[in-house]
């Protein structure tokens, strides 16, 4: 009876699962089990690891592949164990693009028949018959190899194999490095298994990881009182700004602003006579998204200045802010594109209860859709052929997911080189989301963390979470849409301790003008900045006393001199018995590149710490002496055990900056 | 220029994907995003949440779609907002068998319409427009429910609206419960998405979840001495059994057993005359795996014990060890099943350099693919059709992963009341697998786990961490292969430590006999019983005094009666100040039953400390006090504070157990 039913079912089992015994999980970088790329820059150095085991007690042998984008040669590396069944395998990043990854596993029996071998012959037993399993072994490999280039190794390994005569003989041919390899690279694969992703990563420049912005309004930038500035007020200013050593010099929307129902002086819901309105009220008579505000100058002026800048070490950045403004140009010519009201009025943008008048946003689905999709990713591609690779991108949580993954990803064919920056201040769910799809970069939640537990959570978060394969974090420390509390009340050391933490905790920072003169008036109770340059224009005394340029040129500086401040995810926060005083290292993997930071975030009293010199860091003892560089004052001295104390006074300065010299370390 | 590209690409755009405005992720419970089921038994509630979300501000509308085993029909509950982006719903599952869910959601346009309208009418804004707005969503309601049942109501909906005048009437109307259950169910469903994967759940017996078990070989029941046991000695020990209140009887082999290479007493490499052999050593002359050992007696004997068994409250659980002894009739009858030198002799078991000259491992692939999974089938059907529901499978690990997968799921299919419980000892990643790929229950690493921080951290994974969702641990505190260290040296109260440890954290849990008798003498330097039954008969004094069945009968009573400690789950590790005492709770969800633990894991030396009372858990501040029964003694009384403390004398009692009273709890 039981024969009967072997027989009738026997041809049910599914042979192809039968035999897949080996499993691959846990697969490191990968995001959403490769739905989404994992983000590199140029020059990162993957690690790839994974989990590969089998049942019973056989060696595997464990490839990774690297897939890099068109027309580069595929890449086979093998993976090494690290115990407990983790597999890894590293490859340096070269090209930018679209690369994948995936994970190839075999048992190996030559291996597995050599490690029982040596085990055998350490516990001096019989060893005939397995030399006789040995040339089994031999004729598999002979026969895999038949027809490749291997066949003939193989023919004279089996040559030299026969001629062997003792135990030691043979084991010193079957188990010499040669021969392993043979076998690994072409012998057969038992039950050889493929990972079931496809892992995609997507490689950038290194701006994308790596860059110091610095936001202005270039209206606001006349020498002149009461006067619109213009491009030429911008090239004017490239110095000041060049000098404190920022990379992306970034503008608010530079188009014709809107008249209907144009906002005022904070915001107010009428303009005066002369109130030039806000620049996210895209689009006039004079144009719309690929139109310039007529009182900045004209495109010859704007290339003007993109070059100039280039020139001061800066990249130009602009907006990228969907709505329109009632006069837009696509509002006649388009208007399937928007939204009515059953009275014929268009709808303005609103969030319930709040109103936003002056603006407009698009409808992208229905009677729009897909022509407003082309419609803005060639306005995208218009700024891209002007010279613009950088984007700062208005609000992107409120327009569809699905658009900004297909826009990506259309921009990305044309010129991989453009960067997209998220301003989507929302939910963490969101945010994330908007990284996996494809933004290059995301504003975070750092202008909000304040205190050594929040700070220490939320870096921990970014850098060593699951979010740190694929979002980048842009540390803003204000914005003209965020005037934080902590800076409204902390005076100057406040913009010191908050301009330390942004540009050593991040790889990508930024300012917003007028930051470096700890400008701080706010309308009152809002995190708002009073007589905000959003609905005017804007005069500043940028030699103003009080000024924290110093500050900026020395961590800039620092920055682009240290590799430690180019890696985001090396950051540790080390013991200093003062919750005021926030303290951590950043280093580069072989120590030689080792920054300390100490960073009092009591902004209104000294505050005096004892703290960890990271001695074990190097393998040294605790009561060990190490050379340490002061980085604000120059000075080379000697620590001398592992508890050293610092006093950091906000009236002097709010923080310390120290390069330890670790044996093995640059002197 | 612009334009022609957006007419040229105009067709590659994907409209599907284009519309996928909603994201459904961190889907719980889960195990490997679907590819494997997680584990449930019948009664528990199924709590499903997932991170779902759009861009924007619409209302979203979730509903968790549950799929029950065959023939019963579909269940579709709506899951409800816990907030940052994550949605829930609960659901009983009551049927034996294999389950699947799916989420479903989408824009709910008038759930939209109505939150925003409520808001403008707080701030007192115009609503002319808002109910037009709201006229065209009754009209494309209707359009949608066109032809259905809901076309009617929708129809009489329109209707009332019509008779509305004031704001006030039409948003009585409109914001009703009735008018919004109308709209969810059966309105328009913009954007709606369905997650990416089915989400598999196997629902299993009580019995696979819960279940203290007992261990014997039954040729030692013999009362007279160096006579061989029968089942019949095990049916005169049945009470012994039942009376401690276990669950489930266990077997090792109970089939013939091997002469050739035959191991003598302390797996020593010669038997002598009369040494019984090891029960693993399966298969004589007498018959394989479907046969008995002639000496426990036949099958008529066998079902008569399974049935008195079954009268004592005992399932007899039987071991699935697949190794064969060299006298086994399938050596035989299909040689092409092995392994075979080139000097024709056969290849025992062996994992250099350790070899098991008395046992031979079937080979999976090759010849003997796949009749021999077949043959391996049949043995476990055969012994289902038996009567015997329990099997614990020795070493799966060394066994084909995919053998396994394919095997339980054949038996399940046949009867899904089938329980199979992994005896891996073996690295993490392994055992992990085994559960996923279908064991009901798996051997863990409890046996080991003593101090403090080690069941902690252990207990940690095992009940919050991924393997919750689909691995059940057996805690066995002894085994015929594991005299435990601890045991060796501790003493009595080293054994009550273990089994209350095992019988309340472990909702599965077992003993081998002699545990209850506290023998612990072991071969020197190993973790292995002096003379061990595996290798000889042994006789034991069950009422030998110092023996611990009060213990046992008293925890397993309460195992019985006591809700709490039905759900792994639960257990919440509170603060002991003392390292040697682990402190810690299990309660209901609705706190009507909560058991405290304290057991002092130092059984040389007394053990007092300090404790918190969890009067938190009732929401009852520190000075509170609260009823308790001491449920060693029997005795009620009262603690006042948070703080109390203990004293656990290892000479005495090495633990204590209570059950709190708090408010609402029951008398």
């Amino acid at each position: 009876m039981q024969k009967k039913a072997a027989e009738e079912t026997a041809l049910k089992i599914d042979k192809k699962a039968a035999t897949r015994r080996i499993v691959i999980s846990e697969v490191f970088p990968q995001v959403d089990d490769g739905r989404y790329p994992a983000k590199f820059c140029v020059g990162d150095r993957l690690e790839v690891s994974a989990n590969v085991f089998t049942d019973g007690h056989s060696e595997l042998s464990v490839d990774l592949e690297i897939r890099p984008p068109q027309g580069s040669a595929v890449v086979r590396i093998p993976m090494r164990p690290l115990g407990n069944d983790r597999w890894s395998a590293e490859h340096s990043l070269t090209i930018r693009g679209a690369y994948t990854f995936i994970i190839i596993a075999w048992r190996n029996d030559f291996a597995t028949w050599l490690s029982d071998a040596r085990k055998r012959i350490t516990a001096q037993q019989p060893m005939e018959t397995e030399l006789e399993q040995a040339k089994t072994l031999l004729g598999e490999g002979l026969r895999n190899a038949s027809g490749s280039s291997a066949e003939r190794e193989f023919q004279e390994l089996v040559a030299r194999v026969c001629e062997c005569s003792t135990l030691e003989e043979h084991m010193s041919l079957l188990g010499s490095a040669e021969t392993r390899r043979l076998f690994r690279t072409a012998g057969p694969r038992a039950h050889e298994i493929v990972s079931e992703h496809d892992f995609p990563l997507i490689v950038e420049r290194k701006r994308a990881g790596f860059g110091a912005w610095y936001e202005l309004m270039p209206r606001s930038l006349s020498a002149a009182p009461g006067q619109h500035g213009t491009f030429d007020d911008v090239i004017e200013h490239l110095p000041y700004v060049g000098n404190m050593g920022f990379d992306v010099l970034y503008f608010p929307p530079i188009h014709p602003i809107g008249t209907t129902h144009r906002k005022g002086r904070n915001n107010s819901l009428s303009a005066d006579e002369g109130d030039p309105g806000s620049p996210y009220a895209i689009g006039s008579p004079e144009g719309g998204h690929d139109a310039m505000h007529p009182e900045l100058g004209d495109f010859e002026d704007f290339e003007r200045l993109i070059a100039a800048a280039r020139d001061a070490g800066l990249e130009v950045a602009l907006d990228f802010a969907i709505q329109c403004s009632p006069d837009h140009p696509w509002i006649k010519e388009h208007p399937e594109w928007f939204k009515w009201r059953s009275d014929g009025s268009i709808r303005f943008a609103e969030n319930p209860p709040k109103k936003y008048e002056d603006i407009v946003n698009v409808e992208f689905y229905g009677a729009a859709f897909p022509r407003v999709w082309f419609a803005l990713r060639d306005i995208v591609l218009f700024w891209v052929e002007k010279g613009v690779k950088i984007f700062r991108v208005d609000n992107p949580h409120t327009k569809p997911f699905p658009f900004w993954e297909w826009l990506i990803n259309e921009i990305r064919a044309q010129d991989p080189d453009v960067i997209f920056l998220s301003e989507a201040f929302t939910r963490p769910n969101i945010m994330q989301y908007l990284a996996k799809i494809g933004f290059t970069q995301s504003y975070s939640y750092f202008t909000w963390r304040n205190t050594k537990q929040e700070l220490t959570e939320y870096l921990t978060e970014l850098t060593k979470g699951p979010s740190s394969a694929y979002m980048r974090p842009n540390f803003f420390v204000n914005t003209p849409d965020i005037n934080p509390y902590y800076l409204q009340t902390g005076g100057r050391a406040a913009f010191q301790a908050r301009l330390i933490l942004a540009a050593s905790l991040g790889t990508n920072y930024g300012i917003y003008s007028g930051f470096e003169l700890c400008e701080a008036e706010a309308l009152p109770g809002k995190e708002e900045y009073a007589d905000s340059e959003k609905y005017q224009l804007k005069q500043r005394d940028w030699d103003r006393p009080g000024h924290i340029r110093e500050d900026i040129e020395r961590i800039n500086h620092l920055r682009q001199t240290s590799a430690a401040l180019h890696d985001f995810k090396n950051v540790r926060f080390y013991n200093a018995w003062n919750d005021n005083i926030l303290y951590y290292g950043k280093a580069t993997k072989d120590l030689r590149d080792f920054l300390l930071f100490a960073v009092n975030l009591d902004p209104r009293n000294p505050q005096g710490a004892h703290f960890e010199v990271p001695l074990w860091e190097f393998g040294m003892p605790d009561e060990a002496s190490i050379e340490v560089d002061d980085l604000i004052n120059g000075q080379r001295f000697t620590w001398t055990g592992k508890v050293q104390h610092v006093y950091l006074d906000p009236a002097i300065r709010p923080y310390a900056i120290w390069r330890l010299h670790g044996p093995g370390g640059a002197a």
